[in-house]
């Protein structure tokens, strides 16, 4: 069955990358750009990773085993419109999805099609939207919500999101983009419930999988501890 | 040896409580109260720390042992003068300390002295000397900032953390308080790195201990990868 999943590696403060980049110069040169390829470092070493990059060499780990475990998971992907913009020339004439990839953009294009089996069909009426039309062709395999952090923000607001996994690198950035950085739309005393699946750790990062239960209501329980701040928070 | 350390619960998006109680009403029934019992729930329902509490009953699993060994391991305690405040009634003769805390404030005041091995001492002159000061009584143990999170930032921030254990609780809050929501005085492309150390995964938290290896600069590597977000982000 398909299960619409998201995976993000992020510091452990949070940071899917550093500040967001604005200037006229190279994002290669930039903060952001800095943040995001530490984050991204345990992914970039591993076999998995540069096989589907074009690249040989790599580590053949277990952090390589969860790469192409989730290359593998995924039927269609669903993408944000600057990651669709910033891939388009590095991903080059084979990008590393061999599969369909849904764009969420206000801007209306022609498909592309690449090869190795990789599309990009840009789609201008929503996320839900995006959602469907890769479910649609995703032959049973998962929904992969590739990025950026705010997209997968706007599906797990949106209720769409069955899985999330969090690839927790050990390092505090202390300022960049957040994944949870904005509205979720929750109401005061309101959560997302998550149930952890899956916990893989290595020296470079700890993968937690969830799975998302959904919104409910947070119920003061104090467990006649009288309340208060106590040394266990 | 004598480490310096710190623990925390916060939900997967990082927060430890829900948003700060400014009102005049009763903190247990804020939002700040609903967000911080919904991430310590875990602690809450565990024998080690319902015993420190002198409370009965409890789960005697995994949690209850890391509960036990984190008490077992601190010979004196650093806190912040909020978290102090707050817990003076509900902890009252018998706090589950149960060794000497220092409390950083800006106002001075007589030491209390408690049942069971606990003292208050009140340090005007600072972080570093609240951490001395423990240092000098905790006869070889750790010394555990006791939170609350401002304090542990601050604690980080002046490089004088060993270690930080994270307990991260399966659920998504998207607002309130967080460890890491303010200025670290990190230099641009520059982080606070970590090492795992330990990960113990249960359904109610992941317990990730990390080691403070301090600052670093963000060294820009991109593997020849010819550069752009990519789907592993």
């Amino acid at each position: 069955m398909t299960r619409v999943t998201a995976q993000l590696s992020v510091s452990a403060d949070g940071f899917y990358a550093g500040p967001r980049f604005e200037g006229d110069g190279n994002w290669m040169d930039s903060a952001e750009s800095a943040g995001f390829f530490r984050v991204t470092r345990w992914a970039t070493e591993v076999s998995a990773w540069r096989e589907r990059q074009g690249f040989t060499g790599g580590e053949q780990d277990t952090n390589s085993d969860v790469i192409a475990e989730t290359f593998e998971a995924a039927g269609a992907y669903v993408m944000g419109r600057r990651m669709a913009d910033g891939g388009e020339e590095p991903w080059g004439d084979q990008p590393p999805f061999r599969a369909p990839v849904f764009v969420v953009t206000h801007r209306p294009r022609e498909r592309l099609l690449r090869q190795g089996g990789t599309s990009f069909t840009f789609v201008t009426d929503g996320v839900a939207s995006a959602v469907e039309q890769a479910r649609a062709v995703a032959g049973g395999k998962n929904v992969a919500v590739a990025g950026g952090g705010s997209l997968v923000r706007q599906v797990l607001k949106a209720g769409l999101l069955d899985e999330l996994e969090l690839h927790v690198v050990p390092v505090v950035l202390g300022t960049g983009l957040r994944l949870f950085d904005a509205d979720l739309d929750l109401a005061e005393k309101e959560a997302i419930e998550l149930t952890p699946t899956r916990v893989i750790h290595t020296p470079e990062v700890t993968h937690i999988r969830y799975a998302v239960n959904g919104r409910a209501p947070l119920v003061l329980d104090d467990r006649g501890s009288g309340g208060g701040p106590t040394v266990t928070r």
